[in-house]
């Protein structure tokens, strides 16, 4: 990556003082009978003014300090960055910020919903960022190291070294066949595989990637995913080990439907493929 | 009930401090790689150290300071109480306890779990307090009344107003055909439901009903749930102004199947009931 250190610490830098200024429009409206409506008209997809409200700040802020940054959002699209003639220029960053990821789970006052920051590099995301500011917790990511900061502690995070699948944990947001999710064979797959493994949780959106990190779970298989649903995801899961492909272990985003396979380790990756051919 | 309000304070204060003093044996093992084993044989039923620990803990309290009350917990079965002669008493008042209410969430990682301490007057639920470490937050109902406390605040607990069915959000912790959950009739019954509602959230076990409590949800409908697993809800759920029944409409504990609707309110209750008949 053609940048030097103290540049890349001033964009950790910056990513955490987005997540903090997202916060104060996420957190006050979180069970607080947030106006919810429906953005696709074809299915449930809760939009929160939380969500618009923190991607605007988030903008704005990035826009201040690097005004020829790309930045790509869930609300509002994308922005290619200026020079300060005011054409438009080539940088090679781009951020691209999902600012709830799990609206579905933020309507439902579970604290499982996330702030989602990413910083790409010629396209490829370098910096992730995942922020629940209702419990605290965040974690950042560099592909090489993730850190996870919970108040005043910080600790390094090291995905699981289970590598059998019937000791496995596996996740997904929702493991029925529903619009946005899974399709009929895909949610099969799931079925199959989820009765390879030890247990199965739900409904936790990125924070099962969190928790993969964390050594807390092995697997998550999703599928349904947008880009800014997963470029925060892989240099967190990546930075603490884990292994982050699509359903037939090419890199995420190369398939027409969203697939993700996230392992704890290349072990467990290898046997959850397997499953998914 | 015959009981003044002093010694039912008492009560209410006991139950706060033995959530306290759950939590000094639940909360250092969360996220610590606990040691799980199967306790069942059949099915993966994880059971921690901090499930046995802070329920020794929960009835080395109780029986320090009402040694007459009987206790009933999930992971050591019935105690009665004693009466200062050492012989067996027969105290109206039983302390019902699950330490960890959730397992499969605390090994995930995930702060969903809780600790639930139930306190029944002649069979009937009277107190309930559900207790979640790790995010902080405590909810207190004596099925008049339903406090949250979070940090240093403090609220009533109110349940939604919402009566139509397509608005409301519904959760099970696991909506799959699966051995201590669902039977294959129950799943599609979920299915059905579920259908007709908003949106469907999972893998939440008694946080679910701490939500409904909380105004967030409208609907949660399980099945396999033991004495353990619902006599705190009750109180919590009835204190908000929700409903609390079994899938007929009947008291929970009626049926064989330990079958839980509870609801928001009376009118989507009567619309749930419908579906499930």
């Amino acid at each position: 990556m053609a940048v030097d250190n103290q540049e890349f610490s001033n964009y950790i830098a910056l990513a955490n003082r987005l997540a903090d200024e997202a916060s104060k429009e996420t957190l006050p409206r979180f069970r607080n009978k947030t106006e919810v409506f429906n953005k696709a008209g074809l299915w449930f997809d809760p939009v929160t003014n939380a969500d618009r409200e923190s991607e605007r700040a988030i903008r704005r802020m990035i826009k201040m300090v690097y005004p020829r940054h790309a930045i790509h959002g869930e609300e509002f699209g994308e922005e290619l960055g200026k020079n300060p003639d005011g054409d438009e220029d080539s940088s090679p960053w781009r951020w691209v910020i999902d600012p709830i990821d799990g609206t579905r789970a933020f309507v439902c006052g579970v604290p499982s919903w996330m702030t989602l920051i990413a910083l790409e590099h010629e396209k490829k995301p370098v910096l992730g960022l995942l922020d629940q500011p209702f419990t605290g917790e965040r974690w950042v990511g560099t592909r090489e190291e993730t850190k996870y900061y919970h108040r005043d502690n910080v600790k390094i995070c090291k995905t699981s070294t289970i590598t059998q699948l019937d000791k496995a944990r596996i996740t997904t947001t929702d493991p029925r066949r529903v619009q946005g999710y899974f399709d009929a064979s895909e949610a099969e797959a799931f079925r199959e595989l989820s009765k390879a493994t030890r247990l199965a949780r739900f409904s936790m959106d990125a924070y099962g990637y969190a928790l993969l990190a964390h050594g807390e779970l092995e697997i998550v298989l999703e599928s349904g995913l947008s880009h800014h649903d997963y470029a925060a995801l892989e240099p967190v899961v990546l930075g603490a080990g884990g292994v982050f492909t699509n359903w037939s272990g090419d890199p995420v985003g190369t398939d027409e439907r969203g697939e993700v396979l996230a392992c704890a380790n290349h072990e467990l990756h290898q046997k959850a493929l397997v499953f998914l051919r």
